[in-house]
């Protein structure tokens, strides 16, 4: 038996391929579970052309197509990361796991976008860590198994400790342990990491510009986030958008959701940040949109309102378009 | 020469087509000016087929393809019936009228939506009696020259006073008697008419269905009214646009939009009075929209916005909508 770390990356998508890679390199055992490109995975492993570790094919340990067929030998993971879409209104996401947690020694690792993640993981797998992220890099499965990614890669991340449960000791100690043992890997993988206290902030962090540019690039009528922040109008829409889930954000985590910056700056620091971009920004709902793809506006949209809302924060914006994105869907899905 | 009040329906299609036809059954002289149902109209006159008078054929005394053609004999109106599409965006809407408004005996009636649709007409023709309405009516165009009426036709409107220019007594005299003569020959011609010293008040009443359900019908993605309201979060996503509208409109005009109804009653009394219809509504705005016409935004959305902060009161889903349906249109008209 190997003494590696094993993981199992769920959802080899662009972001899931380029960090079960980044573990591989580091010195883990890295199997994967496909959906929609698992036959070019299996046949061919995963091409990675990145600016910032140039060409690679990266031969995952194994290949599968689905959960249980990732455990029909007996397996164990110590870790797995969760890399799919958050799409609660389609069912509860962490029954998904349930074939492949047996016991409590593996932790759970949500690299996924939105607000709320981690309380189905809490409720289904009490006793597994469960250990949130925020992910930072440019990637994009340009067909099946072929994926382009940029010039850095970064995760942040931190034990989720508060939720529906009381966390005791015992789940404590062992999640601090699984978080230093991931931040090692990362590293030796080239992988920027931080482990982080305040993980809710990082993810309200990432919320300004998911839940502001994501929505609006649909309901615009189907515009990049270059041009809406070029645009004075939507410009300013994007900004008004972005104090909403800045003043959420705070109230709810209790406190800045950036160490350096403040919250009033964010704004303006995010559109300069995507008006200076090269490169055309498609946001994720917008390419799940085009693609006839049920879009994240639960995790992105609903449940953060809801939290805002419960903290005494208005968010009429975030509002109208969570309402005008669900009907767009509804039609768009048809 | 006549001894009949002359009319100018300038813009002769579903709503100004009603009007001008109950006019001349209440005894005045009316004739229209026409654009795309030109021929149609001048050929065959207007097929009307009105729940309320049965079926009628309209025929104007004078049927003109412009402005010009219209005053190229002389003519002097008594009043000019404005029921054009307002676009400030696409030039001053007063200057159409330039070649029909010969002196100050022509006074100026505007049976359009939106709010600060007078301004122009006022700095244009600072002597003629400015005259807005607010219509209430279903009527449609099913194809050039024919027409639908539902079972009411009711026409609420007064002397415009305010404004960028000092209104003197000579003004408000003629301004008075206009008033009263419109009124009398409304009435002979079976419309409902009200004189209504707070006319801003019933445009901004009007508003409140027009600044909600209108664009929030063509962002949702293309739903009638009767969907919008049926579906609990567009329902609630309609009552709180209509609340910022009624807010607004009652500090922009210091007085409530209704005098029976109090301001936090009325969206669910239209709310309720959209969901009780049989008929299918689709709000104007979506009608332009998928026609790939411009919508009435500017007077719809964008000066009642201006007005409203201008009296202190804040309007984040008006703006919302406001950014989100330009954009749209700049890709629809494309």
């Amino acid at each position: 038996m190997s003494d590696k770390l094993s993981f199992l990356v769920f959802g080899a998508g662009s972001v899931g391929s380029v960090f079960g890679w980044r573990i591989q390199v580091g010195g883990g055992n890295v199997s994967v579970v496909c959906r929609s490109n698992y036959e070019a995975v299996k046949k061919s492993g995963l091409n990675i052309n990145s600016d910032q570790h140039g060409k690679h094919i990266f031969t995952p340990n194994n290949v599968y197509s689905s959960a249980k067929e990732a455990v029909a030998n007996g397996e164990e993971y110590d870790y797995v990361l969760v890399c799919t879409k958050v799409l609660p209104s389609y069912g509860d996401p962490a029954v998904a796991l349930k074939p492949i947690i047996k016991s409590n020694k593996t932790s759970i690792i949500l690299i996924q976008n939105g607000i709320g993640i981690e309380e189905p993981y809490a409720r289904e797998f009490p006793g597994n860590p469960v250990i949130p992220a925020a992910a930072f890099l440019d990637s994009k499965q340009l067909k099946d198994g072929t994926i382009e990614h940029g010039n850095h890669a970064r995760l942040t991340f931190g034990l989720y400790t508060d939720g529906v449960l009381e966390r005791d000791e015992e789940y404590k100690k062992c999640g601090e342990s699984a978080l230093k043992a991931f931040d090692k890997i990362l590293i030796s993988g080239s992988v920027g990491s931080t482990i982080e206290e305040h993980l809710q902030r990082s993810r309200w962090f990432k919320l300004i510009f998911n839940a502001s540019l994501n929505p609006i690039s649909v309901l615009s009528g189907q515009y990049s986030a270059n041009e809406l922040v070029k645009n004075p109008g939507t410009r300013e829409l994007v900004k008004k958008a972005m104090i909403e889930i800045i003043k959420a954000g705070e109230a709810v985590t209790g406190g800045p959701l950036d160490d350096k910056v403040p919250g009033s700056d964010l704004p303006d620091q995010f559109v300069k940040y995507t008006e200076t971009r090269t490169t055309t920004i498609i946001p994720s709902m917008l390419q799940d949109y085009m693609n006839k793809k049920p879009m994240e506006h639960e995790v992105i949209l609903k449940i953060p309102i809801e939290k805002a809302k419960a903290a005494g924060v208005e968010v009429p914006i975030l509002e109208t378009l969570y309402e005008l994105l669900v009907m767009n869907e509804k039609k768009n899905l048809q």
